[in-house]
């Protein structure tokens, strides 16, 4: 099992693929074998492997091997981390705009 | 002024750049000329230009030129197509987390 820690940049990379968004908008309602996530993608297992290996890299998701199965999942903390940048480029204008409200209200 | 709509693949790929998101933490405190943009930056005007241009097609960033003047700003738009993507991918967790609550207390 990796133990990476999220890196936003390879996040956002490994995002970027529409593949891969697929892959974890399916680990997202749940932990799957790689051959049962690889099942609704018209590619080779190799394929899906190298696309599974960017986002593990990236720490969104995990994997780990017990017997002959290697099963993924999400790692939430992948998630939390662009959650916590964008949330970052929201606050300045919602304090603006809290602002405004309370111009407009009189206070 | 460009008049894209947000692509979510190129917004992931925009934001997996450090200076990329460097700009945008800039823009998201309000909007800047492109020369004040590329003030922080050690690299060409080109170089800052290039990157607000793939920006730009994502969505995240607008520009508009006034006079002689190119303004740039962040389009809320973008940023909520990532958070609209994210959200989507928590709630089926957070959901299971409720159900667990449930039946930690009994209902």
């Amino acid at each position: 099992m990796s133990d990476r820690k999220p890196d936003i940049d390879r996040i956002f990379h490994a995002l970027g693929d529409p593949t891969r968004r697929a892959m974890v908008e399916r680990l997202s309602t749940g932990p799957v074998s790689v051959s049962q996530l690889a099942e609704p993608f018209n590619m080779t297992l190799a394929a899906v492997v190298q696309h599974l290996q960017i986002l593990e890299e990236s720490g969104i998701v995990r994997t780990e091997k017990i017997g002959r199965v290697r099963t993924c999942r999400v790692d939430p903390k992948g998630l939390d981390a662009v959650q916590q940048w964008l949330e970052a480029r929201r606050s300045p204008w919602e304090k603006r705009l809290d602002r405004l409200g309370d111009l407009l209200v009189g206070e």
